[in-house]
Formats: structure tokens, sequence, C-alpha cells
């Protein structure tokens, strides 16, 4: 045995390793900290009000205070990458995906994923994978949900295919499947203290806000967040994993730093409450100027006192596009949108 | 409205909108947490034994474990720039900046601002604005305040010039108007475990100690201390908001970096108790290496047991300048020098 | 005096300042918090379930939450550095370093170090200094100690050489020596949530473990670990303090590294109970791509309930080594061997 390793390390699973109605629990539950609060301050511009002043939460009827529910997304998303998408071409797409409590300091979060999905590709070489990923705490409560496929690699071409299975996903949550923090009240809600005055009617569907500021990538940055989300995939971090030499930065790092420059603008679209879809249209390397616009794609109304829900398209871009363009006449993503985000946030009326 | 940006985001204040006697409360609160510590403790060297060690902040007679002095100040002027300082073209310089009582983890800060001074420049596209700032904490207590004033840009060179109107400014906090936290006691100092024998009656006014040690600076360092402060100058983070592509690092930065660099020297110059007056004598970037130097300026009693105040000159320089000149013959800094801080530190008698 | 440094900073000691029996009380005792174990978690690609989960380390029987062992090492090391190795030439070896119990937030550790031996190199100009260094908490346990010696320049190459003498250490710390955390328990041990399922039998002395993945260093993240252990060697943080104008990279960032990166293989090598060795065998920098590899050395039966003991060899590289060579033909560590560390480990049997 001297001098050969012995196939201890984890290779992660291949298209064919996958079953529907399979389910994988996913390693090392994660205890979130104040300390993950104030990295993620350090690593995004964030100036949400909520998350930033145990205060402002408690009077809005939180009794303990939340850490922003990217946090927790990243956390719960990252335990799924060993397992899901380690031999991954490409993560596909999101869907479904709700935020069932607030996620606070002192909480465990362990996910486990169900595969509900799975299609070869007709060049017999990689397949997509569908799963359900569901985060639970440290009270065996549901945390988060939500639902991804990637396409991923065979590990043997002659592997023979599985019978296809594509699951019927909503593209959209809806208002009526939106859960809202318990306590949660904006009706007393403090406009100078969260930064803008604009309410749920101040916005109409259809209006798009150029969020204005930029933040130059660094790859000390993303690599931080990425490994405090504890996300093994190799090409976030070494420069021998990809031939072109390029660290690519999780698609995760893209979503919060857009979401953090939507507070000029955005300022009182306080908690995330559903993501309906998400797209990482190209990749994001060092030395790029990210920039943001969002689009009002619908309002509902909410039974929690003084909460409306708005649903929003993030766009991030590289370099600043003050046209606001998503898509070119053939209907592709204009050159430079980066990602494209759909979700739903709760603001007070 | 579809298509076009709505005018929701913030343009910040230009020189115009400020009135003398006008009180602007600056947004987001923000709770101080146990990884605000760390991280001011990853970013800048410093090894001052009462924020670093619990037990040494009780064995001087705090009941509460308090952060760098740095920490609250930065956070508390973080929340300035979106209102004061977005149009600036130059951070003029502080003055009376006092520390009421020692900010601990749990307290959550705001701020808010009083015009108390205006004045046009003569070419008439800019305008000196003094404000008069306070941080308080959740029980309404202030925490900190001080004065700045800055150059903004005018919106319209053609709107009318205000009375001109400025402040009577102390030079200098007077040692009977600085606050001693509650409960202060040096009498029974540990000076091994503070790493310096040297106390108020070692040092002279007029003496000179050049901190030798030397820190290279780095972008991604100065960024996520500029967000950890939830400082949005966009400068700091944009190479494309500079036409020299260069990021310009925040100016406290800069004096967080020096005061670490003090210890070794001055490592009993436990607590910060005012500010009198800074400024930033040259822009800082990356990859220059930055040394400091201090000089006694004056020497005070306190009322709290085994407590003096030294007032200090803090110098940054850019490379180390044995020399510690901090003008030339001609009255003018020294190249190379980037930060003249005047200070009362708090240290045994 | 004005005008000229006063001598008050710190030039560290020479060799020719220590005398065997020696004791020096190290400076700035430090608390350990929550926001150290997120840093630590942003720094290090680690995925060890104890550390990551506070409900975790409960179901093993521990009833605070451990932050990994290193992290008490790096502080307690950091704070030797002053004043033992300020002026060294080389970090020449360590031994007899145990984990006397587990490093918990809230534990504020202070640094001791007896000096057990010295000798003039043969050139006149160097010396080696053997010490002992304890960590004690803030209930004056001990937490960590270790043996070291280092090579440190001489102030003046004309003072007499000490009487040499030179410690008998042991090359291993012997099973029935190392010391099991309180209340360690193993035997409801959840290898789903830790990520692996090979336990104590499934090692065989003289197996070597591949683990696969690499991490491009870069010169911000190892400033911001080093800082945080308050490790003060100039050559960290300082390109003019090295000729070629590199900043040297502190070994403990290779060992953390290393450590985090054997986890893909070693998942349930929980707790680091003792490190026999350590050599530190060439110098990192940025920019380089480094791996790890195992190989266990020893196995040995703890008292604890279901705890067994287990030796290892971790070994960085730079650059990947599926060969897994440690020495070449010549006896001489193999080219791109950057780190040599003998330690012990706790793993469910």
């Amino acid at each position: 045995m001297s001098g050969t390793s012995t196939g201890k390390t984890n290779a992660g699973n291949f298209f064919e390793d996958f079953t529907v109605g399979q389910v994988i629990e996913h390693a090392t539950p994660r205890t979130i900290t104040e300390g993950d609060r104030a990295l993620y301050q350090a690593l995004y511009p964030t100036r949400f009000a909520l998350p930033s002043s145990k205060e402002f939460a408690q009077q809005v009827g939180l009794t303990e205070h939340p850490v922003e529910e990217l946090i927790g997304f990243h956390i719960a998303f990252g335990k799924t990458v060993p397992d899901v998408s380690l031999n991954a071409v490409a993560n596909l797409g999101y869907a479904e995906c709700r935020f069932h409590q607030p996620v606070v300091p002192g909480d465990t979060l362990r996910t486990s994923s169900e595969v509900i999905g799975l299609k070869q590709n007709s060049n017999g070489k990689t397949g997509v994978v569908h799963v359900r990923s569901t985060a639970t705490n440290q009270r065996g409560e549901v945390a988060i949900d939500w639902c991804r496929w990637v396409m991923v690699n065979k590990r043997d071409v002659e592997a023979p295919a599985p019978e296809t299975f594509v699951p019927d996903l909503k593209s959209v949550v809806a208002p009526e499947d939106l859960i809202i923090p318990a306590g949660l009240d904006f009706t007393g809600y403090d406009f100078t203290a969260a930064g803008e005055t604009f309410r749920f009617g101040d916005y109409e569907v259809g209006e798009k806000i150029d969020h204005v500021d930029g933040v130059t990538l660094t790859d000390p940055e993303h690599m931080l967040a990425t490994r405090l989300w504890q996300n093994t995939a190799k090409v976030h971090f070494n420069v021998q994993a990809r031939t072109d030499g390029n660290r690519l930065i999780y698609g995760g790092h893209i979503i919060s730093l857009a979401r953090a420059l939507s507070f000029n603008g955005l300022a009182n679209a306080q908690l995330i409450a559903a993501i309906n879809a998400g797209a990482h249209v190209a990749p994001a390397y060092a030395d790029r100027t990210i920039y943001a616009w969002s689009e009002v794609l619908d309002k509902a109304e909410t039974a929690a006192p003084g909460v409306g829900a708005m649903r929003l398209r993030l766009v991030a871009t590289r370099g600043r596009d003050e046209s606001m363009i998503l898509r070119g006449d053939d209907g592709k993503y204009a050159d430079g949108v980066l990602l494209d985000l759909d979700y739903w946030v709760l603001i007070p009326v």
C-alpha cells in the first residue's frame, strides 16, 4: 500500500451515479455566527438596515437578528457541491427557492438533496441532473429549499442512459406560497434608518432601476467568500484547474454583489422571500467591474401587516449599461450580462 | 416608464443642497459584533492589549470588552458619506472629535449630522461644508462626535452662493474636556501583558518615536475594511471611477494602519480619547509601503486613577523616514507624508 | 530629544540576550471569538464537522464549541515572535507540542517561554535558541505547549558564546501522553455529517493519501491570516524587508492550508492532539499553487470511548506530486516539498 494513493478521496458523483428518487445527505453541518455577518459586510457593499441593525430587526417584529438570506443560501448550497456538482460542466438553473425562516447566528444548517430529474444529453458524454435541496436547522425545521439543475459529466460514456425524467418546476413561486417570517410587521417601519423613502406603492411593474455604482473584482475577495460557504469547486481557487489559468468566480459571489449594489434604489427591499429563477449568463473573473440594474416584474400583497411582495429581476453586468437592455433583437442575452436573477422581496407597503 | 431609470437612486447632496442648521439623519444603523473585532485584527497589525483581551479590559475596570475606538469612528463616519461627501472633491479636515464611551459588541450606532458652516469657493464651482456629526447608540447616548469639513461640488454653478459662515472650532480638545470611560483605573495596569514598560512619565513633550515597521498596501485589504464600515465612496472600489484607474485608499484605512504600527513604542497608549485635527496630506494606493512615526505634543493629568492623557501627532509616510521631518523649509509637508493626525490617548501614569 | 528617535521600540532579542532557564512572559493576551472561527473558514478550505458545527461538537461530548486547534496554536505562537524570533534567520523545528484542552470562543490566551537550550554556531554570527512555550487561558490552565528552536542573529559577533546546552526532546509524543478533551466520546459519531466513512480501522500504517485539491496563494490572504495571529515578523508584510521584494508567507499559513486540504481523505481526523515535529522545508510566496498529501505513520488506542489516535505526516507541495515522494535518493527533500509535519489526530475507531 505504501507509496500509492488509496482511493479515500472524494471524486464526486458522475451522471451515471444518480438515480431519480435518490436522497443524498450532504456533509459538514455549519453553525452561523456573527463572524459570518461581519465577513459578509466586508465582502459586499450591503447596507440593508435589517441585517445591519439588531434594533431595526426588533422594530419590525423579529426577536432575533437575521443574517442576510444569501448567507444561508450560499452555505446551504455549498454543501451540495461535493456530491452534486463536483463534476459539473455548467450550472443551468434554479427554481422554487424559498426562504422558510430567517437564519440567525447560532443556527446550524445541514443540507440534503433529492434527485428529481435526469436526462442524458444526445452527445452521450453528459447529462442533466435535477435536484431539490433542503437546508434544515438544528431543530430539524426547513430553513431554505430550492431546485437546481446542472450538466454533469459521465464517468464512462458507455454507461447506459437512464430513463429520462424532467420535473415540472414552477417558473415563478406564487405570491400565496411566499413565507413571511413570523412576527414581521412593517407598519412602524423607519424609512429614515433604512435610507430611502420609496415603498411598495412607489414602484411600478416594468420600472427599471440603474443602481449606478460598480465594484471591481479581485481574486482574494471571491476566494474568501467562497471558502466561507465551504464551496469546494476547484475552479474558484486553483489557477491550474482551468486551461486559461483564470480563477472562475463563484456565481453566488456575483449574486451577492449585485444584491448589495441594488440597495441604491431598492433600500427597502429588506428581505428575500424566494428565488424564482436564475441564470449565470457569462463567467466572471478578477479585474472586471460589476454593475447592476433591476426591473420590477410583479407586485403582490401579503397577509403580514404592512408587508408587500415585489418580484424583481436583478441583472449584473460587466461594465455599466445605462440602457438596461437584457437581450438583443436575436433574443440572446446582451453582451456584458453576467447574471439574470428573478426573485421576490418583502417591502413596506 | 419601462426601459428608463426612475431616479430612485441617491445622487448625494451638492453644495447648494446644504443650509446652516440643517440636520441630516443618516441611514443604516449598524450593530457592532465580535466579527468586527476579528476583522480589524486581520486588517491592521494591532496589538494593544485592551481591545485584544477581555481580561485585560476587566483588569482596568471596564466591565465589557470595547472594540478599538477607530472601529466605532469608521462605522459612524461611513454613515455620513452618502449624504455629506458623495460629491466631495476633498476631505479637508477634522476637529473636536471625542469618544464619549467605549463601543462594545452588541451596540448599535446611528449617526446624524448638523451643517455648521458653508463657504462657497471663489471659483463658483465648489464650496466648503462644515458638519458636526454625532453617533448615538441604542440607548440614545452619544458614543462619538466630531466635526469635519469637506469641499463639495455644486450641481449647478449658477446656483446662488449661500451666506458664508465658518464655525469657530477648537484647534485642540482641552484636556479637561476629555471623557474618560466610566470605571477606567490604570493603578493595577499589567505592563508585561501590555508589552512595554514606558508610562506617562517616560515620554517628554517634543519626543519623536520611529515605529520602525512597514506594511505594503493591497487593494483587497483596503476594500474589505472600507466596506466593513459601509463607506460607499466610489473611488475606493471602482477602477472606472477615476481617470488614472487606481483605487484611492480610504483615508481612515491609513489612520488605522498607522495607529496599529504605533504600538511599537506606544504600546501603553491604550485608548484614543479625542482627535484634535487630521489631514490626509496625500493619496495612498496599493503597492506602497506605509510606515509611521509619532511626536509627543502635550501631556495632561486626568481625574481617573492612574490615567494620564498624552497628545500625539501620528504621521504616516510612504516609505520610512527615519529623520521624521513633517514639513520642509517652505512649510509644506515633506514628500512622502500621507497623514498628519493630532489626537489624545490615555496612558498609565 | 526633539527630532530623534528615543529607543522605545522593540528591537527584539539577539542570541546573546538569551540564557538557559530564562522565562519570558510574552505580551498581548488575546481573546478568541466567533470572528476568528469565521475568518479561519474564509482563509482555509476547512470542512471538518467538529469546528464547523456546534451540534456536531455536542454530539461527541463537548459542551462548548471548540475552534480549530491551529487557531489556538497560531495565536499562542504569534505572541512569542517579538521576543524570540524577531531576529531569527530560520525557524528550525518543533517538538513536543500538545493540545491540553480545546480552545473555545471567550477564552483568552497568553504565552510564556522558557529558554531550554543554547548553542552558538561555529561561524560566531548566529546561534540556536531552544524554547519551551506555554499558552495558558484565563483560568491559568495550560491550553497548548510546545518546543521550538530557531537560529537567531547575534547583535555583536564579539559577544562570548554561552555554554552549549541542547535539550533532549522527544522525537514523538508517546500515545499515552496524548491528552484527550474531557468528555470526548466518538461512539455515536455521525459519519454522514462528517463527510467520509473511513474510520481508524480503515487506515494502515504506511498508507499514503493524495488530497487532490490545490489552492493558489495570494498576498492579501496570508497577510490577513498572519495579522489575525498578531504575528509581527516583518518579512510577511513588507516588500521592503527582503532583498527580493517578495513577501515570505508565514509557515503556519501553509500548515493550516495543508491541514484543510487533508479533509479530502481524512475527514474524520477531527482533532489535532499533538505535533511531534515540523519542518518548513522551503519558502512559499504568492501565486504558487499548494497541494498536500499524507502518510499514516502510526496508530494507537486511547482510553476515551470510540476514540483512536493516528500519527500522520502531512506534506505540502508546490504543485501536485501524485508520486508522493518525500525525499530523493540523496536523502534530501524532494523539489517542491514545502512542509513536513508529523502530528497526532483523534479519529473514531
